[in-house]
């Protein structure tokens, strides 16, 4: 039985034998291991080229601006799960990452979309506000989420945001992807009543998708860095744990409030074993 | 490159063409479909027979003593994780199974193989007491837990074991593993100090392996169960989110305490965002 | 920091104290462990109430069709995975439930969406026979697939789908939702062009949403089901592992076409280690 | 209910208010975003300082040197995941990462404990040596495999561990780590009657540890290494896509050979669909 596409039966990343193992063309030993810092290799690996200098530096902005926010949703599962299961650094790391989704993490990719949107209405000869104009309404009139905009933190300005639009204009490479950011973030409070800011997840597909990084990788940019941030708090974990004492108050902070049998007092601290 | 064993190329699980699923050799249209119970169905998929009603009774007794506690380590990383991914409920799913560790709902297995421990000496001739005393001590020298006494809640009995222990005796079943579990939590003030009682992750496996279920499929009868119960509270994240709730009363329960500016103050609640 | 939804603080699923744990204003030990399948559980900790006879063998016999269909891929993740992890069993399942996803297992869900909206538009007054044309319509003019319908290997009447129809007639189940299903089988031949039969995942759920189970759990019958397959595929990978055949076949499937320095030749199997 | 240490209940990595996001105590937006490389800053979130350029230098190269392998077993559970689940990026990466077991490339961390073992008998006063001989044969006395040495495809040196040394030595950080692994390779020919190559996964901590990263994170650098490689592989996957074709290769290197009824013939491609 045959499921889904067919056409393909090759790869362009790797190839090896027993003396050369072959990235993107390249030979790993001697051209990569040592010259490449993670970052450019991760450019190469997504491309197949190197990054010039201010790819690179754009991409390592990025990447450090959304590693690490702390005891976030993903954190919390990831550090939970590693004190259940400690035999398993992967699992606990896999469990973080699946937090990496459509409204936490995720949505670098579909402000990635958005942008896109616009920048194709414009390409196509629409003047660039009214563009932002027309996709921001379709948004509304489907009921979608603005996304890449507003924080529940910083409500201001968002300082990592604009952090990275500072460092794409040092290194050369704001262009229109940027330029159709900060002109939705000036037309928002016309179009949807409101002022809210350009926040991290929206700087970061606007400056990244400016300097030539692929559209459809955009979510590999919060899932990597995250990647790191949480082996940071599972070393923490391992050292001076807090996965039990965060799950116990989790649990504290929910009642219940189903049937019950007349008398029956619940525990105090509602849960916490199996 | 080839890695790790070559030796086997067959399964003797599943086969079919265009008009028959085969499962173990039966028809499962025409045979199991209607006919089988889910649990007789986990129980055929595993051993490659039908379960008597006695193994039917008690895996389905077990399955519904471990699938739910309330809002344990799992549930929590579950629901934390669908609050930020709603578009992924395997992979919620997924977050709260990776908590199925040796700490929290593994310890079925760990127990299986010291009660099998304990049972391979007697096999060989020891009387059973001094089997428990010889396997209980050496755990010890290896400062290992034994696996399947405690619970942090249930600091008496745990109603679960007591309820599997007679539901193996209502069925005709309780053997060797049961009295070996039993021998074990007698000994266990004398040989380390102080009364343990035997917890659910004790009691399923002393019941299962006297009904002849796989040692080596122990850990399957946690991860499905609470797989069921995982889909449960995720459908009620659906209905009445609390996910975020719990992800910032966990956050709100831990405190900085590394290096900061002079001035620096963190907000109130902790966290939540990305 | 809040995030999302902070109205509910409660959940009505299980409390406990240190005498009892309470499922759903149940005693678990006393009322459920010995006296209700696994299968009733599930249903009781999706709805709150036991399931009639008929409800509990229809859902058995859902799950029973789509726990296993042999090496699938979600079946061949999760084998891959436990030969490269052997020491995390939580982690082979996880990897396993992952892909049950939009197109391959997760389709029960959304052929559940479309056979309510079909419901919806007839209990607004609309013939079925057009509410079906109206929604298939739709669907096509948004270029979505007809979820539910066609199958690679079963190209006739998938033999799954049909016992369910048969299951749902024999406990008198079989309602609106089993109508619809079968008229849009009917109706597709005219309105897309070519004879599609219904499939397991469009079978499922039109039996269970006939018999009251609710909607936003659909796609937790497949995830259910798969990880009991799952577990008795793990249980043979530690008996008989194929996991590193299968990853070097699939490997071997598939050619490098990237870029290489002249004379470099690819070793003869292409993959597999690290 | 407790379980669990309680004794801990802060952290030092991030804190936050409406202004200021502070990571290891410097401010995310004015000291790391722009000015440290990814790398930097995974360094800084492990260990709260930032590496010398020696230490960073290294770290890249590991994280180079492991990021990617062609076809492994992670990267094909992680493509035939995302072919069943493309609406979940995060579950494909989190099904690779699952991968990153004690086979296949968390053996990094256990060569760690490996040679940390060596290096403290050696400061407890054993010439190095005697140490090697005296841990090699411990570790052969409980049946364990002597991890970071040998490979399936790289049957002389691997290449990549030849590099990661040179690097060490470049830039002066090789050390006693990389002194035992050296030793290792020597001894291994008379204490396990063949030479067996160091491999990649035992460069890894060997040089590591040098640098002064932390034991307990070893681990962590394949993780993060082989997420990179993971969304490289994902994005390829969107656009060339081949998962359905390395799971239907998977499934046709197996055949059936459990019961089946006279004349029942699998079809020839023996699965793929659900």
């Amino acid at each position: 039985m045959k499921i889904g596409p067919q056409t393909h039966r090759s790869s362009s990343i790797s190839a090896s034998n027993e003396q050369t193992i072959l990235v993107r063309g390249r030979d790993l030993a001697s051209e990569l291991i040592g010259e490449a810092t993670f970052t450019d290799y991760f450019w190469l690996l997504l491309t197949g080229a190197m990054p010039s200098p201010a790819q690179r530096r754009l991409l390592d902005a990025t990447l450090v601006a959304i590693a690490e926010h702390g005891l976030v949703p993903s954190v919390v599962a990831s550090r939970v799960t590693l004190a259940a299961a400690p035999e398993a650094l992967q699992g606990a790391v896999a469990a973080g990452i699946l937090g990496c989704g459509s409204v936490v993490l995720g949505s670098a990719e579909a402000a990635g979309r958005f942008f896109t949107q616009i920048a194709q209405r414009a390409e196509q000869g629409m003047l660039q506000q009214d563009a932002v104009a027309a996709v921001v309404r379709e948004y509304r009139a489907e009921k979608r989420t603005i996304p890449g905009y507003g924080h529940p933190l910083h409500k201001g300005q968002d300082p990592r945001a604009l952090r990275l639009f500072e460092v794409a204009a040092e290194v050369g490479l704001a262009g229109q992807h940027v330029a159709i950011a900060r002109s939705v973030e000036r037309a928002l409070p016309d179009l949807v009543g409101k002022a809210l800011s350009l926040n991290v997840s929206g700087a970061i597909p606007a400056v990244l998708l400016d300097a030539g990084y692929p559209l459809l990788a955009l979510k590999g940019v919060p899932i990597l860095a995250r990647a790191g941030g949480l082996v940071a708090h599972l070393l923490e974990e391992q050292q001076r744990p807090i996965g039990f004492v965060m799950s116990g108050a989790a649990a504290a902070a929910i009642s219940y409030d189903g049937p019950a049998p007349a008398g029956f007092k619940p525990s105090d601290e509602a849960s916490g074993g199996a």
